[in-house]
């Protein structure tokens, strides 16, 4: 059969669906001639879309799916319920291997429930981490759980950081990249019950660069490149990112127009500005892997355009070719054999 | 006896001390002729700094204390072994009553943990939580608690929820102060365990406005005036505002130099971004209090400056004069009658 890295993309999830998932799809097959693309949805909607573009047509499928999961609806509820929706059709493909990977911009929790639910979890791990990249001062950083596993247990954020470590080096070429676990304070004996038990798993760790606890105050300067946190944590961190971001942006701009003399500088220091700040946009850098799974799930923001989907898709043809999977499963299971 | 409102304050905490912590004091006297305060410290020191100043004789005291605590030190140890610690005195004479409120640059830890030892707590509460102000797009949030109790319980949450409204009605005039917790989706039905369990207490407490969860991104634009979480959460929501916000503005700056234009458009702007950005600074709002204490101790950034020291002073007399501890007690004991 085809060499083709096959990714099902969900063109009915987010809020720029199927408009922007479907040229996003269609830009990547563009790019990459490996790619051959699943778009799963309501054909008719999708097949109006795809009208637009000239395209591959031995690599782009139209997969109907009348159902469509909404962000509101309960994700368990609506994985059971909806068997014919665009994200339960898409997963199913990908578990059953007709499909290397999803990638979806709808229902964080209905992709995160039915990546475990459906897709399933590789041999050795415990819980399946949800792990974005955030931009830094110098470069950017995989900050991981962000937000699947609440209440996670030591040996959890152990199994993130191995996973973390094997993201950075072989997707994002960080050579031995720098763990470090969010803490209130630098030293050892700082944190809560979570980090204090965490701390001498990984600080004995042989698989990772462990370089100790991280405060919050030093993830933007990118001290780590692989950040370890329970997913409560994870979802804070990301969050404070975008709201103070936008937050002081807002104020930046406000203190531009307040006179003459300010807008007549801001109209000067606008395209340099513009610029700068594009490097320090969340959304650059694609959609966060759902690691751990057998195959890979890819969520991206809900507000994704073209550009997000375009880049969420190439992530998983590197995915796939890095055989990240595999050196999980080294990884993980290696280390369960060593534990025994 | 005098009607003073008397403030200890730590004469040797802080990366500036003794030369800002003095000034500071001695300015706090000088814009409100009810403060006195004593300053804690070694005498030498301290009486070298005061000679650079016009005061009040009757309004400023120095307090001999041979021993320094430093910041590196472990806090429970320092404070049995250093009795005659700077820190340690002037905490004992909150403890005593002769004074109303300390005040300190000095190590978190130890102020903490000392605040809670020496002074101790009213009656009915159950943990003493730390609370700084942060700056938000329409003023400013409490947010309680950001590092006093990692690991908290849901009913110590809900006691934080009430002192917090005390405080942000009475100290900052905020009438029927909007409470959130810090969670990581609006829904009820998310969060971690903690959260799931201090949700409904929250909704059905009487005496606060609760407006249900918060998320980190919600934050700085204001969205709550009472922003209730777990010390470990709250220390990484403040850490990450002051982390963003730096290297943010960095990359501003950065992006400003890049080329002639918009260094000239630099120049321009300047004076505008300078006074917008003044609001959005962390330490404007001067320490934050330790609330729940048989007394007042206010903790202020290891970097304060006279100014932070001056207004933290001040605010101890708006804490005195609110009678904020007493109506504490009231609405804090009155909940213990009204469980039983």
């Amino acid at each position: 059969m085809s060499e083709f890295i096959k990714v099902a993309v969900d063109a009915m999830g987010g809020d720029n669906a199927p408009v922007e998932i479907v040229k996003g799809a269609i830009e990547a097959t563009q790019e990459n001639e490996k790619v051959k693309v699943y778009l799963v949805g309501q054909e008719d909607a999708v097949k109006a879309e795809l009208a637009k573009y000239k395209y591959d047509a031995e690599r782009v499928e139209v997969v109907h799916a009348s159902e469509i999961i909404e962000t509101a609806e309960p994700p368990v509820l609506a994985i059971r319920k909806k068997k014919d929706s665009s994200l339960v059709k898409a997963l199913t493909m990908v578990k059953d291997g007709e499909c290397d990977a999803f990638v979806s911009a709808g229902s964080t929790g209905a992709t995160l429930v039915g990546g475990q639910l459906i897709v399933g979890r590789l041999k050795g791990v415990e819980r399946p981490p949800l792990a974005p990249m955030i931009p830094t001062m110098t470069g950017a950083s995989l900050l991981i759980d962000c937000g699947a596993n609440v209440d996670a247990r030591p040996s959890m954020l152990v199994q993130f950081a191995k996973m973390g470590s094997i993201y950075m080096e072989n997707i994002c070429g960080v050579k031995n990249p720098k763990v470090g676990i969010v803490n209130i304070g630098a030293e050892e004996e700082k944190g809560n019950a979570l980090v204090k038990e965490t701390f001498p798993l990984l600080k004995n760790c042989p698989d990772i660069n462990f370089i100790g606890s991280v405060e919050a105050r030093d993830i933007p300067s990118g001290m780590a490149d692989v950040i370890v946190c329970e997913a409560f944590v994870g979802n804070v961190v990301l969050k404070m990112y975008e709201g103070t971001g936008a937050a002081l942006l807002k104020k930046v701009k406000q203190s531009m127009m307040t006179n003459l003399r300010s807008k007549i500088g801001a109209l000067l220091v606008k395209p340099a500005l513009k610029e700068t700040l594009k490097e320090f946009d969340l959304e650059q850098y694609g959609g966060a892997p759902l690691l751990g799974l057998k195959g890979l799930v890819v969520k991206t923001h809900g507000s994704s355009k073209h550009g997000e989907i375009k880049n969420s898709v190439l992530q998983c043809v590197t995915f796939k070719e890095q055989k990240i999977n595999e050196k999980i499963k080294e990884k993980l299971s290696a280390v369960d054999e060593a534990d025994l």
